[in-house]
């Protein structure tokens, strides 16, 4: 990271130390994402009730980080680029945040799904779709560890291609749901993971904006790129 | 509001127009969400949609209050109570711009549901479910008004009915498709209509946690009641 010129020793320490704890919270939520998609996609019902309820860590986080940009503002009062700094962590955790909340849902969707269906034509698209959001997610933390603007602009364009593979998959579960009435439950089931992973996406575009904001002083929107919250 | 006690009339002045601002941006996402409920229950495809297509203003207001927030905590610098404001405001903003985009996709549904489908049995709990979250809705942004802590912490309380709403709805509604697989389309829409107007009730509940921690100087989950973003 590169936050420099402070006179004040303590207060650049209070920034680094900040910035460390978003990446471990982001780190948490990683995995939760990853362990989520591993047990949707291997059929691991320890792990999935184990993700399912295993939020609690994240939100500990939230509170914690939370409390720090609020004190950080109070007492440093930071200004320009530091002040920019401080509303990115602030508004980075509540992504984070939900990221958990998201992968918690597929944890718990996941033990809905028997074994058997793991073997159905829709599970392929679904593996992919996970494997996108999950890249993505990883290339945005990375990004945000440099707090490289040009890199988080350029994973943020990932959320059109998730999008898609969606609408696909939506699609694709709709025509087997007609075709077959008994595989309804668990198509339901699908189309909720794929949901929650479509929107771990879309928090995850969230992220890429506030480290260009951060960077840049202005936000992803302005740059006239399409950054919306579109589920 | 109350925000008193300052030497600077040009700051009070700011604190007042920001929280007007964020009011005025909340009457347009209430509006939204009412035109794309009545869009939805009776089915007035002119209104989805326009409320499908109109999220651009409130778009243009979280950009604008956002940039007046960083403004007010590089040039004031707000400590105490006044800090916890700004705060609370840059955070509310960021719900109501997804209550906004939640509306949308509402007005979106309502489009591909044939008014024929109104006349069925799910129609019901699906209307009870939108006027419990409308109402969610306009009590929060009143508590909002007036910076009700008590009020806010009541209202946040509504979450859990509309979660066991939304609960016995997709029952229903999956029952619905079982039955008759040339429903499922349709329900499918239904389903999508209900989430959103779930997501609506929890992002109120986000709101009304800002106006607890704004006036109390702490989270409502500080209270031990859940608040979670439990979809």
């Amino acid at each position: 990271m590169n936050i420099s010129g402070h006179t004040s020793k303590a207060f650049e320490k209070d920034l680094g130390d900040l910035h460390n704890q978003v990446m471990q919270m982001g780190a948490l939520a990683e995995k939760q994402v990853n362990d989520a998609i591993k047990a949707l996609i291997k059929g691991k019902r320890k792990l999935g009730r184990k993700v399912a309820s295993s939020d609690d860590a994240i939100d500990h986080y939230n509170l914690k980080i939370d409390e720090e940009c609020t004190r950080i503002l109070a007492i440093r009062q930071p200004t320009a680029v530091d002040l920019r700094f401080v509303i990115a962590m602030s508004k980075s955790i509540v992504d984070l945040e939900r990221i958990g909340d998201e992968a918690e849902k597929i944890g718990e969707y996941s033990l809905a799904l028997v074994p058997v269906e793991h073997d159905d034509g829709y599970f392929k698209p679904i593996k992919h779709l996970s494997s996108s959001v999950a890249l993505m997610l990883t290339d945005a933390l990375n990004a945000f560890a440099r707090m490289d603007a040009e890199e988080a602009l350029r994973v943020s364009g990932a959320i059109g291609d998730i999008n898609e593979e969606f609408d696909a998959l939506m699609r694709l579960l709709v025509l087997k749901m007609m075709e077959d009435p008994r595989s309804i439950k668990a198509g339901l089931n699908l189309m909720w993971c794929a949901r929650s992973l479509v929107r771990i996406g879309d928090h995850v575009a969230n992220i890429c904006e506030y480290i260009v904001f951060m960077v840049e002083g202005r936000y992803l929107r302005q740059f006239d790129l399409s950054a919306d919250d579109d589920e």
